[in-house]
């Protein structure tokens, strides 16, 4: 078997481009333009990168995007001002802070000021909280974008039989909520799992998320098992030339291709959907904020 | 193989034995004594049976019982009102409102007004997010007191297959939460589930919460595992008599006993852990009111 590649980079594509329509459709109907406020402090280069992105694309789906850049040295104090009036601006649907922060900010008070119906980023305790509990807040991008994958790759998800590897909260437990209430036999498996290949091995869906590059074998898959790869670790490609080097995703891509019926590849695969849930997410909240149905299909 | 027999009754009297002396430690040594409020609205007959037994337990062990009984008919209110003082109370360390409430009243809306602090049934969404964060919260007390047998019967859970049938939100999502924190590998199965037999043969601690009577059957199981019964259902029961019934859990414990390794039974296996796992949390709550290192063991 050779896996078809589910191609994300694509998929994220037509997630904007809906994202666009549903955001024209606002406009034009409510004279309501989404907004999406990202605070950015200091000047890690990746960060002011990943920020200059989601601007773009952003505005590109017809939404307003306000970047607010503080120094690295900003208070606590400066910051929470800042949040308070983010969540007070009714022109602001979602409030995202960049991580990593600078050491004496603490990410998990920033998260806790943001309020949480603004909070496009999932990561608020509350969100965390609807999320395990069956009921409606906001969803975490990155899971929200593998669920998007696999409803599209498999349909209704229903007693699949689905393993998680990873329990971070940013990724494994939220994505091993999202796939119960999407009612899988859902198993989370991590470090320390006894017989990770045994347990790899009896399920229909696979997310790898624990950082490890290359680390599940196609002989741990199920033959026609769908693959979702979250890792991203750069490993050295001396093939390509002395001191270069490569993404790599936590499955090992050739063995797993040869035994799944689907996998995402890193890079193009789960990346892209990110920043498309992103939007997907300020969307959902900005219709939520003034009352209307938000659009089927984007969020869990 | 027999199963031993996990004697839920007695273990209970142990933990309550324990809270009763913390709680006199923390008479002698600082003063204080923790409190209790329970709220009953209504004259449901099994509703005040609970209500008194806690009443009667939270004494026994040593602390002070506050019972608000309110009219069928309280307006939300008036019952909004008790529990705003009880949130200021600082003899208060533990709220509690017996469900199920009159129809004009929202059970959400009554935990989502308790202060998270105070919430000794871990039902607030701030501490079901707290549990699925892995950080410090206030735990249901059905799963702390399934998760402290299984402590006590297995010792460290780290790396042990566990299953659990059920998705509530009160008894199977935290369950599972609280067995991925002890770094079990997590599979969470329910009605949905394909081939729940197969399921439960691979675990090496299964948790039945689902509410059909004997549904688990010992053949599902692995030889020698744990099985921990939450179910609790009443049944014919022609043998004792014209019209008699019984009260049965999830699993047959017949045929269960004869391949598990260790199984509760019904009555007397869980059902005894919930309040003295009430009688825990609202002792933990009151030494982390006051800035006190709450005593080991006694929750997650």
């Amino acid at each position: 078997m050779t896996a078809e590649i589910i191609d994300g980079k694509a998929f994220a594509a037509g997630v904007r481009a809906r994202v666009g329509e549903e955001v024209a459709r606002l406009k034009q109907g409510h004279g309501i333009t989404p907004g999406l406020a990202v605070i950015l402090v200091g000047e890690d280069p990746a960060s002011q990168v990943y920020v200059k992105n989601k601007g773009l694309q952003t505005v590109e789906a017809g939404m307003n995007s306000y970047e607010h850049k503080l120094p690295a040295d900003v208070s606590e104090e400066e910051l929470s001002a800042l949040i308070e009036r983010l969540n007070a601006d009714e022109a602001v649907h979602g409030i995202l802070c960049q991580f990593p922060v600078p050491d004496h900010l603490s990410e998990t008070e920033i998260v806790a000021r943001i309020d949480p119906a603004k909070d496009v980023d999932g990561l608020h305790v509350e969100n965390i909280g609807l999320l395990a509990s069956g009921q409606q807040g906001m969803v975490p991008c990155t899971p929200l974008g593998c669920l998007m994958l696999l409803r599209d790759r498999l349909g209704d998800l229903s007693g699949k039989e689905a393993l998680v590897i990873g329990r971070s909260n940013l990724m494994g437990k939220p994505m091993g909520q999202l796939l119960l209430r999407d009612s899988c036999t859902v198993t989370i498996a991590h470090s320390r799992t006894a017989d990770l290949a045994a347990v790899a091995r009896r399920a229909d869906i696979v997310v790898a998320a624990v950082g490890r590059a290359q680390m599940v074998k196609g002989d741990w898959l199920k033959p026609g098992a769908t693959v979702i790869d979250v890792g991203i670790n750069r490993i050295p490609a001396p093939e390509r030339g002395e001191g270069k080097t490569r993404l790599v995703g936590d499955c090992d891509f050739d063995s797993c291709a040869e035994v799944a019926g689907a996998i995402t590849p890193v890079p193009g695969g789960v990346g892209p959907m990110t920043i498309a849930c992103l939007l997907a997410n300020t969307l959902t909240a900005c219709c939520r904020a003034n009352g209307l149905p938000a659009p089927e299909g984007l969020t869990a």
